[in-house]
């Protein structure tokens, strides 16, 4: 893992903080990079794949856990089902993440949102009587050992930031296992700094739900009894965007960051973010925030999607 | 330019050599990153654009130069006018590197390759008269300025490769720019390397001559008077890979380097030169070589195009 390191550069005076920095997880060298290629590796060191025959999981069309797993399969030589939770996507070109799963030989099977719990596992049950032993990766890489790849990551950033004195960290907070990796890393290394994750999925309630069970479990297994109040887990309600819509806001930031500073957002997961972070600061909430990181963990393959093109014709 | 720095990583051992070593263009962290990155901030490092009301270039639809080149007008607020050689491409939704040129605010313009040159005249013309000042870049920023970018690059690629005895390095030829650039930077420093270029759409002749030029223009331009021979400027014929076509060597070799490395080539110009480059080695050519530096030119986003995706399905 000694590899996974990604830069951080200071962005471009966007107006209205004092200093902004951005950690570039879209920069992994592996796998299109993004955040999911470093709570799968995480996961992936933690177990014996040697008696693995398949690996199972899920995700929306725009998920980029899919597409690094099916990767990191590719590269063991394991075969790997992806759901893709959305039956309409079957019927169209893979694009995207999706694309990129097929090259790395997934095999991809679609199914109705609602309807995942019941096919998932049937699929389990299937492979069960055929005799394989299946590992089942929760969708987005939602587990502690997940987490754990951000608890590490935080050395990272604590010896990329020296002297930059950064006081909040913003991100996209999905499933919740990078901001919870996060919140027990800084804790565990007694760096003072607030994490704020910016929902794009789930109702802030839901995702602090999640960080704190991650965090119970952190706490086992690191053998700690850290306390963490409500404070400690910052989710903001983005909600006014919701998943997987591209709307002119979205377009307008991945443009404007693009001019600013080079860097392409992506549309599901960063830009909407990045949009409410400039917003939020914009109306001077989080005003003891000097000098801000923000992490974007990646995503860009969701650029190249008809949804995406067709939203810059209007 | 300091930012503009990329990483070198070891390739996994691919059977075939003694260690194979990339340099990873594809991770510049500005605009997608790829060679163009380089080649077009060293040309407008050398132009006052003051005066400038409007540039205006030309390629492919692949081309990674349109691209980068509509991102860094996008970032210097220049309109951009880019004439795109495929009268096809206008009548499907943008894809790849089109997709970005278009978020990136460029003019997309199209026209039948055989056109080309007229197209292009007639609307500087146009341009003219209506009072624009014009600035027209080379397809491909194929220019002495451009070059000079990997004369430039040649420092950074010693400086990180100390220790590690590269005796050559392979490389997508399309233009030679990049080419020129890393043979003159090599004679500068007196870093004894062979460079090695493989064809993607010209003949070696052309290229070995477009090479030539530059060559004679950087002479001039440092004031040097290096004498190249027919050896320096070595260019391997891959003409039964056609630009733009993705037969199954392709996609095999994308997914292979996926398996090996967890690098992503482009199918339009690394896949098939790192193909070429394998077949070369396993054939014993260049035996010579030891320590063999790949530079990859960078082109993710050629991945992500409906001709990639139906690729996938045969």
């Amino acid at each position: 893992m000694s590899e996974l390191i990604s830069p951080i550069t200071l962005l471009d005076d966007h107006g209205f903080w004092r200093r902004l920095f951005v950690k570039r997880e879209d920069l992994l060298p592996k796998y299109f990079g993004g955040n999911k290629v470093r709570i799968l590796a995480s996961i992936f060191s933690e177990i014996d794949i040697q008696d693995i025959t398949r690996v199972v999981s899920f995700g929306s069309r725009h998920s980029n856990h899919i597409r690094v797993l099916a990767a990191m399969m590719l590269e063991r030589d394991i075969p790997c089902d992806l759901i893709i939770l959305d039956d309409e996507s079957k019927k169209s070109l893979a694009e995207g993440n999706e694309l990129l799963a097929t090259l790395y030989n997934a095999n991809i099977h679609f199914c109705p949102s609602n309807e995942a719990h019941e096919y998932i596992d049937s699929h389990l049950c299937n492979l069960k009587k055929q005799g394989e032993k299946a590992l089942f990766i929760p969708g987005g890489g939602h587990t502690v050992d997940g987490a754990n790849g951000y608890v590490l990551a935080v050395d990272e950033i604590i010896d990329q930031t020296r002297g930059l004195d950064i006081d909040c960290i913003f991100l996209p907070t999905g499933t919740g296992t990078t901001q919870a990796g996060l919140i027990f890393g800084s804790k565990l290394r007694n760096w003072n700094v607030k994490i704020i994750g910016v929902t794009v999925a789930r109702s802030p309630e839901r995702c602090k739900k999640e960080i704190r069970s991650l965090l119970n479990e952190l706490n086992k297994r690191y053998y700690t009894q850290f306390f963490f109040n409500d404070d400690d887990m910052e989710v903001v309600d983005n909600s006014e965007k919701p998943y997987g819509a591209i709307d002119k806001d979205i377009v307008d930031t991945i443009r404007a960051v693009a001019k600013s500073d080079g860097i392409v957002l992506d549309p599901i997961y960063n830009a909407k973010t990045f949009w409410k972070t400039e917003r939020m600061i914009k109306d001077k909430e989080y005003s003891s925030c000097k000098n801000i990181l923000y992490l974007n963990t990646g995503g860009t393959p969701n650029i190249f999607t008809k949804n995406f093109s067709e939203a810059l014709r209007q």
